[in-house]
C-alpha cells in the first residue's frame, strides 16, 4: 500500500477520446486474460479483443495449454471483420510455431491493421520478434498500454522467463499467537472453511505445491485441488489440472503409503545423491517421480537447485509452499519467499504449540525480518494477511 | 461485531419529535461524559445537559474525583434557568453525601421539573435511591434512554460496583509470528510510535497497570503516562493522575532500583505471607507499598484476591495488564481477561523469541482458546487487534 503511486492532477484529466477507447479495450482484454487464471498454466494468461470501426468484432483468452491462444480465439470470432481492425492483446503475440501456430502470422493473415499490446514477451530470447514480424507486414504496433496490469497477470511466468526461477508464495494457517499446529502435529482445523476455500484457490493458481517431507509425515496432506472446496463456477474444469506436488526429501523418508502418492496428478520427490536406490525404486513404484539434485552444505536438497529445476524442467511459474516452521524459516531466511499468504484464526494455542517460523539466525531486534503488509481481509471468522518480506536494512 | 444488534425496519422509523429531542440531548450528555474519560477515575464518567423550553441552558461533566459532579457543573451554568427544566444525565444522580454533596438534592433545590437518566447507579446498595428522592420531590423521572451507551462509558466502574472486581484488559505488543521479545528480553521496539501512543492512551484510561515481577526484572518498565507521548490536548492535565502500578511479586524479587519505584504515582507490590520482612521494609523505603495477600496452591499471589483487593481497597475500575507469557497465560487460562488489546507489528522474530502466551493446559485443538475479534485497525505500520476471549465451548 505504501508503494502506491501518488495521483497527480494531470492523472485525473480526461484522456483524449482515442486514448480513452484504447484503455477501455485493453482493460477488457485484461479481464478476459484473467479467465484463464486457474487453467492455462504453464502458459501465460492472455486476453485479446478485436475492434473494427469502434465495434468489438471478436475476443478471446487462453484457457488451457494445448488449446488455442487468445488471438486465435478472437480472430475466429471476428472472421472477415478482422480486416482493417485493431487487435488489443495483453502480451506480445508469439512468433514461434507452438502447438497452435504463431499468432503473429495469424494476425497478419487476417489483415489486422493495428496491434496494441500491453507488454513484450518476457522471454529475452524471443521478445520483440512478434512485434517485428507484425511491423514487417505493415501493421502499426504500439506497446506498453496498461503494462503494469499485464505484468501483474503473470508474475510467475515473467519471473521464469527472465530468471529461470518461479515466483514463490508461502501459505501458512496460524493462530493469533503464531502457532500452526499442536505439539502432536494436530492442526485440523485452525482456520475455518472460508479460509480453506481461499487456500484451495491459491493452489489452483499455482503450478506446483512445495512441501517438506516432515509435513507429509505429520499431516499426510493430499495437496490436491478439490472441486467441491473451490466454490468456483468452473471448478470441474479447473481440477483437470492438478498442481505438481513437490516434496523436498533428502533422505527419502516419504512414506510409501503417503496419501499424496495416490491422488490425481504428479508427485515429484526431490532428493540428493546418496539416498538409497532401492528406496527410490519403491517410491517410484508407489507413484512418485524421484529426482536427484545437488545438496547444500548441510547435505539437504539445495533450494536454489530445486527452484531452478521446477522452473526450467517442470515449467513452474508459481510455486506455493505449504510446510512447517523449519523449511518455511529456511526459505524466508535465504530470501526465496516472494509473498506470504497468512491465514490467521482468532484463537490461541499457547507456547507449547508449533511455531510459525524457525529463524535461528535472529537473536537481536536488529535482525528481525520486517514485512510489508499489502492487505488484511476478513475471511469467515479468520483473517487473511497478504504480505511481502522487506529487503534487509 | 457479531454481537451487534440487527437493525429492524421499525428501528429506522423516525421517532416522535419529543423522543427525538430526548435522544439528541442524551447523546450530547454521553459525549460530555467522555470528556472525563482519562481524568475522573475512580469515579464514573458522567455527563449532564439541562434543557429549558427546548433550549440548552447548562451542561457539564465530571472531570476529576474531588471536583464537582456533572449535574453540579450543569446546574451552575444554568442558574435560574434550571427552574422547570429537564436534566439529562448519563447516570442516576447520587443520593449520598460525597465530597461534593448529593446531586439529587441539588437538582431538587434548583427546581428541575424532569430528569431523564440513561441508567441506574450500578451499586446495588444505593441504586434507585437518587431517583426515589427526585420522585418524592415531585420530579418526573425517566430511566433507560440510551442505556447501552451509558453502560459502555463505565464498564469497569459497573463491574466494580456489582461484583467487587475490576474489568481486566490485557495489552500485548507482538510480532506477526506471535513473539513479544527476543530470548534475551530485548523488545524495544517491536511496534512503532503510533502503537505506543495508543498504549499510552490505554494506560491513561486505566485505574491500574498490573504486571509480574519478571517483566520488571527484564524490562525495567516505568509503567507511567508520559504527557509527550499521549498526543492529547489535555495531556498535562491527564498525567496528573498516574495509574496505580501493581506488581505481583510472591518472593519480593522486585529490584530496589526498579525504575517504576521512582516515578510519579504509587507502586503497589502484592506478595504473600512468608516473604521476608526485611526485604519488604527495604522495598517500602525504596518507594513501594507492600501488601500481603493470600497465596494460591502454587504459593503465588492469588489472582482473585489481588483483583478483589484492587477493586475494593484501591477503587480500581479498569486494570490494564502488561506482562509476559507466563502471567498472561495464567490470567487468560483462569478466565480473568475481559479484553485483549494486541498490537501486531509486521515483522517476524522466529521461534527462538519469547512467546505470547504460555498455556500449559492446551495440548489438543479441542482445548484451543477461541477469541472474538471486535476490530482490526491500522496504527502506523502496525495493526491493533481488539478482541475478547470466548467462553469455552
Amino acid at each position: 500500500m505504501s508503494d502506491a503511486p501518488s495521483v497527480t492532477p494531470s492523472d485525473l484529466e480526461p484522456a483524449d477520446p482515442a486514448e480513452a477507447a484504447d484503455i477501455a479495450w485493453m482493460s477488457r482484454a485484461l479481464r478476459l486474460a484473467r479467465r484463464g487464471h486457474y487453467t492455462c498454466d504453464p502458459n501465460p494468461r492472455v486476453g485479446c479483443v478485436i475492434v473494427n470501426a469502434g465495434k468489438r468484432v471478436g475476443e478471446g483468452f487462453h484457457r488451457r495449454a494445448g488449446e488455442a491462444h487468445a488471438e486465435i480465439n478472437a480472430l475466429a470470432e471476428a472472421g472477415e471483420a478482422a480486416r482493417g481492425a485493431t487487435a488489443y492483446v495483453t502480451l506480445e503475440p508469439c512468433s514461434h510455431t507452438g502447438r497452435t501456430g504463431p499468432c503473429s502470422q495469424a494476425l497478419i493473415a487476417a489483415g489486422v491493421a493495428r496491434v496494441v499490446a500491453a507488454m513484450e514477451d518476457p522471454n529475452p530470447a524471443v521478445s520483440g520478434r512478434g512485434f517485428a514480424q507484425l511491423r514487417e507486414a505493415g501493421i502499426a504496433v504500439e506497446v506498453g498500454l496498461l503494462e503494469p496490469s499485464a505484468q501483474a497477470l503473470n508474475p510467475g511466468f515473467v519471473r521464469r522467463m527472465q530468471q529461470g526461477l518461479p515466483r514463490v508464495t508461502l501459505k501458512m494457517a496460524m493462530s493469533l499467537d503464531g502457532r500452526t499446529a499442536m505439539a502432536s502435529g494436530e492442526s485440523q482445523w485452525i482456520t475455518g472453511p472460508a479460509a480453506r476455500r481461499q487456500v484451495q484457490r491459491l493452489r489452483a493458481g499455482a503450478s506446483a505445491i512445495l512441501t517438506g517431507v516432515e509435513s507429509i509425515i505429520f499431516d499426510d496432506a493430499r495437496l490436491t485441488l478439490r472441486a467441491d472446496q473451490l466454490e468456483l463456477d468452473e471448478a470441474d474444469e479447473i481440477v483437470r489440472r492438478q498442481p505438481l506436488r513437490v516434496v523436498l526429501d533428502s533422505h527419502l523418508r516419504l512414506p510409501l503409503a503417503a496419501a499424496c502418492l495416490s491422488q490425481p496428478g504428479r508427485t515429484l520427490v526431490l532428493t540428493v545423491a546418496g539416498a538409497e536406490d532401492a528406496r527410490s525404486e519403491r517410491l517410484e513404484a508407489a507413484g512418485a517421480e524421484v529426482v536427484t539434485l545437488p545438496a547444500d552444505r548441510a547435505g539437504r536438497v539445495d533450494v536454489e537447485a530445486a527452484l531452478r529445476h521446477l522452473a526450467t524442467r517442470e515449467a513452474c511459474n508459481e510455486v506455493l509452499v505449504e510446510t512447517g516452521a523449519t523449511l518455511a524459516g529456511a526459505l524466508l531466511d535465504a530470501g526465496w519467499i516472494d509473498r506470504l499468504e497468512l491465514f490467521v484464526a482468532p484463537t490461541l494455542l499457547g507456547s507449547g504449540a508449533r511455531p510459525l517460523f524457525a529463524l535461528p539466525g535472529i537473536d537481536s531486534m536488529q535482525q528481525q525480518r520486517r514485512l510489508e503488509i499489502d492487505e488484511i481481509r476478513a475471511v469467515g471468522d479468520d483473517w487473511w494477511i497478504r504480505a511481502r518480506p522487506r529487503a534487509r536494512d
